[in-house]
Parts: structure tokens; C-alpha cells; sequence
């Protein structure tokens, strides 16, 4: 069954905080040798947030997203944050973005879809089709991620791929006279991986006030070579099925937008689905990984210096926690 | 613009803890005089967890549910955890589910959707355009919430007022000789209420290891007055609204199903509206407030209970933190 749905992106933007972390700083930090943070994760540079909330910084890449789209904000009529982390744990994360926009007399509905680093595809995906049939005009989707308070330096390999920062979309529905579409979207999840990337306290399972909790059972924890394998033997066919249901080969498509995952990662899953280098695209030297704030940044950067156009059809593919692999291909 | 979907409930289920908690044990515990907790809450019997996770009661509620809905759980091709809580902060509920239900070599994608009290009303406003279009057959919708450890009982009117337990819901779409339909959603926030619910620490903002956080900033803090003051003054124009997209008066809805915020909360509610008492889901008697369960399981209790049958205009309605208003009429 066809999956098309006429829904346009008219506008993207994204926020880095202002602090600045080069590799070579974390090198000395970490007491390693010189070079060897930006060697194992493929990132020269990060930002790290100093004061910044998530929904600070949401607000930013949103504001550059409603500019960019030409529309004011107060045609947005409905509010998605899209994020895997949360500024709170209640309200939802989208609320205080409508805050921070100055939309408080709005009335626009917020409300959160999280797959943790997938959670903008996932949130691309299913939105649309509230898009296509009109229940929405202008929808913002929101990811803002704070990964640097959550790292566990110990675990230097890991700790050493992460930035913080914010991107944003604007869902339309199509002009009559436009080609804009999503072809398809997919997601899988293999809950044997459930603990292989997690944060095991913060919780109602381990409460921050238990008494029993340890500070690393609120830092991040990822067990890579686990994800690896069991991420691996599923990508391909994972991959196969999207461009099935997508009517298309991945020759057909213009460029493919992966989760910012590591540069070893990226590296891999190009070279495992045969993509060439220039149809791949990648800003983890710059961005590191910003969690779900990722892949929406990585488009934003694609279209911005002009590696797609509109007509262009681009895939967006990534693995998160859960473990989830989850891609879209659509007709920018 | 219709908003109707062609989306059935198939079947649900609920779920509550072993450890069951009555209104004069909390009266002791407080120090406060025999029957004030009942008074004051309108709840004389509450479950909480002893070693259950959400994952758990979510499983519990969901087989219930696809038992009812006379399925195989692996026909189940979308799972989405609507909670206002999390079990962990990563990775996201519905995987965790999964992992419960014995689903992990399923592939079965999951995500989260979050507006805390009212995440089951807009995971099944939202969803359901997935399932009309085909995108999904079979979408276990379930929540699952432990309040219990996150209640300040130096806060006792707000304290007093909750519940641990999960429900769930089967989603399909309507067969060709059914009636079944989604009238109309709608959702407003105001997020000038951002922070009169909340609980400030445990997310990016504060984290859980940050040493200038203290006990009570993991804990829920309600403002009663100014959610009240927010939501009364904006509640009957929405319903308005729910009624005219739903193309219905209040008359032709056979049973309103509210959030089952509070005793006094859901009078005012019902008064304000002109609802007969018959006409108003209510088992927060012997459930409390559930969080975002409390609405599936009032629904779930109200079909058991037989006070709706195939044909029932039902409407769904609450208010969440945000602050938000959400509301979905359907045709059971």
C-alpha cells in the first residue's frame, strides 16, 4: 500500500550553544594522548551548553526554521518536540518550547514524541500524516538535546562523541502545484538491545531521591560492540524493505542524511550499504553527536550548502536506543 | 474540515498493583484527623507498586487488552507507550514494553508519546490517522505510570490524590460494515501554566547528579489555584469546540470519560459543563489519579461496567500539565 503523503518541509533551522570544545581541550581533560579523542570519534569540534535550556535553544533553531519557511509564528498550529532527552520531567518538552517562542496566548498544542535519537523521523513520519489530511497547516517539529550533562567521562569512548544542540522543521501541506512528498517511512525495534544503550536512573524505576542509586546510574551507558552486531545484522534488509516501500533504488535517491552516530559508525554503514561519500552526509567533525537533534541538523546543513534541492529525494536513516533502526525517504 | 477516522478500540485492558493503599492508612501517616484524605481527595482506595516496573503493569494491561481484542499479540504492528512518565530516560517506554511482552525478535516499531496526563487522549488522536490511512493494522496504545515515588508528602493535598496502575487500548481500522469512528480531536495549550505543574528536576535543566538540587525538586509540585483559575476560564470554550468539530451537542454524547484529576476537580468539571452524573465516567474512588492511565482505565472500567455499548458516543477529556486542554469524541 502506497505510504505517500504530500507534506513539504518549508523551512529548517539549528542553534549550537555558545561554548566551544575542541577535541585536542578533551585530550588533555582525559589525559590520553594528543589527537586521540578526535581519532576515535571523528569529532575536531562540539558545543557544549553553558546556560542554555533545551528550550532556550529549541526556540533558537525554531525561530530560524519559521524565518526560513516565511510564515509568522503564530501560523504554527501545532508544536512536536522531537527530542530524546527532557528539559523536565513534566511538562513535556514542547510546552515549554511554546513558552520560550512567546506563544504562551496561543493555544497551539505541544506535546513530545520521543524515540531517542530517532525520535525527529519518528516525529517526521507519523505527523505527517496529521499534515496530509489537514488536521494541521504548519507543524514545528523541535529537537533540543543536552547531552553534556549526562556523560559518564569514565567511559571516555563514549563520552567522547557527544555536542549539545538544536534543529528544527516546518511541515506543510504541499501547493497543488508541488512535488514535495514522503515516499515512505519504516522503523524497526529489537528489544533485545533495550539495555544495551540507556540511562538506567532519573526514572520511576530508580528514582533520583533513591537512596540506593549511584551518580553513574544517571550518566549515559552504551555497550557499542552489542548495538554493533545486533544493528548490523539487521541495516541491510532493514534499508532493502524502506526503499521497497519507497518505490525506489537507493540509486534514486539524492542523498542519504544518517544519524551522526560516531565517525567510525557512519563510516561503516556507508560502506555496508555502498553509498558514495559525496551522497553521505556528514557533519560529526563539527557537530559530534546531538542525540536526536542529529539527523534534523544534518538536513538543515545539507540544504543550506546546497547538496539537495527541492525534487531531491533523501533518505533519513538512523539506529537509536531501544534498539530501534528507523528511516524516511521523501522529495524535499 | 471532517477530521473522521475510520478507527475502532478492539479492546482494552488494565492493570493495578498488588499493594493496595486506603484512605485511613494515609490519614495516619499524615497525622491528619480520620477521613480528611477522602474528603479531601475523593480516592478511599489507591494500589501502589511494591517491586513492579511500568514495563510490567504496561505488559499486564496490554494482554489483557489484546486478549480482549481477540488477537495474537504479534499481529500488533505499532507499539506506543503514552505515559506522563518514564521508566528510564532512555531508552523510551514502549521498547521496554516490547522487551515485557516477549515481543523482541518481533521487530514491532515503538515510540513515545508524552503530554503527560493527557498522552493517551493524543496518542490515540494521533495514531489513529496512521491506522485510517492503513499505515498500521493492529496499534497497542498503553500507559503505564507509577506516581507513588515521585509524591511530596510534606505536599499532602497534592499527594493525596494519585495512583499507580496502566491501561491499554488495540486500535484498528473500522471494517468495512462498522460504524466505528474518530469524530474529532482537539488540544489547547497554555503554557503560561508551564510551571504550575511540575516536577523542575531530573531532566537536562537539573540533572539528577547536579549538587544544588534537593529533594523536593524531583518531586511533583502541583499550584491547585492557578491550574484551576487557567482551566476554568478556558474549558467550556474548548469543549465548544471538541462539539462543533465532532458535528455534536453534548446531548447526543452517551458518556463523557474525564481525567480522574480529583474528586473536587471532576465536580467542579461536571457542574461547569451541565453533565448529568450518569453521564460521567468516575472510578476515582477506588483508583486516585493514575496520571495519563487514568482516562484509559476509566474508559476500560466503563466498557466492563457496560455503560457504554458498540454505537456510544464517547468523549474523552482532561486537562495535563502544560497546561494543556485535550479531547477526542468517537463512536465506540
Amino acid at each position: 500500500m502506497s505510504q505517500v503523503r504530500n507534506v513539504k518541509i518549508i523551512g529548517t533551522g539549528k542553534y549550537l550553544p555558545n561554548k566551544k570544545v575542541f577535541a585536542h581541550e578533551l585530550d588533555e581533560l582525559l589525559g590520553v594522548k594528543k589527537g586521540w579523542v578526535e581519532q576515535k570519534s571523528g569529532v575536531a569540534l562540539r558545543s557544549f551548553v553553558g546556560n542554555e535550556t533545551a528550550s532556550q535553544m529549541a526556540a533558537h533553531a525554531a525561530s530560524e526554521a519559521i524565518n526560513e519557511a516565511g510564515i509568522h509564528k503564530e501560523e504554527i498550529d501545532c508544536i512536536v518536540s522531537v527530542s530524546g532527552t527532557m528539559e523536565q520531567p513534566i511538562p513535556c518538552n514542547a510546552a515549554l518550547v511554546q513558552k520560550q517562542l512567546g506563544l504562551s496566548e496561543s493555544k497551539i498544542p505541544c506535546f513530545d514524541i520521543n524515540s531517542t535519537c530517532l525520535s525527529f523521523v519518528t516525529g517526521f513520519d507519523t505527523i505527517s500524516y496529521l499534515v496530509h489530511s489537514g488536521r494541521y497547516n504548519n507543524v514545528l517539529l523541535v529537537s533540543s538535546e543536552i547531552a553534556s550533562v549526562g556523560l559518564n567521562w569514565e567511559a571516555k569512548e563514549n563520552a567522547i562523541l557527544f555536542g549539545d544542540g538544536a534543529a528544527a522543521a516546518i511541515l506543510t501541506k504541499t501547493p497543488e502545484n508541488g512535488n514535495s512528498k514522503v515516499l515512505a517511512g519504516h522503523m524497526e525495534t529489537f528489544s533485545d538491545g533495550a539495555h544495551y544503550t540507556e540511562i538506567r536512573g532519573g526514572g520511576t524505576r530508580l528514582h533520583p531521591n533513591n537512596q540506593n542509586a549511584v551518580e553513574t546510574d544517571f550518566l549515559f551507558d552504551m555497550n557499542g560492540k552489542s548495538i554493533f552486531k545486533l544493528s548490523s545484522r539487521n541495516i541491510g534488509d532493514f534499508v532493502d524493505t524502506l526503499l521497497a516501500f519507497s518505490d525506489c533504488t537507493m540509486d534514486d535517491i539524492n542523498l542519504v542524511v544518517p544519524h551522526q552516530a560516531s565517525g567510525m559508525a557512519m563510516r561503516i554503514l556507508r560502506k555496508k550499504l555502498g553509498i558514495a561519500e559525496a551522497k553521505f552526509m556528514n557533519i560529526i567533525h563539527n557537530h559530534g553527536n546531538t542525540i536526536a537533534s542529529s539527523i534534523p541538523m544534518a538536513l538543515h546543513e545539507a540544504i543550506v550548502q546546497n547538496k539537495v534541492q527541492r525534487g531531491s529525494k533523501i533518505m533519513l536513516l538512523g539506529t537509536s536506543a531501544g534498539l530501534s533502526i528507523g528511516g524516511i525517504v521523501f522529495e524535499y
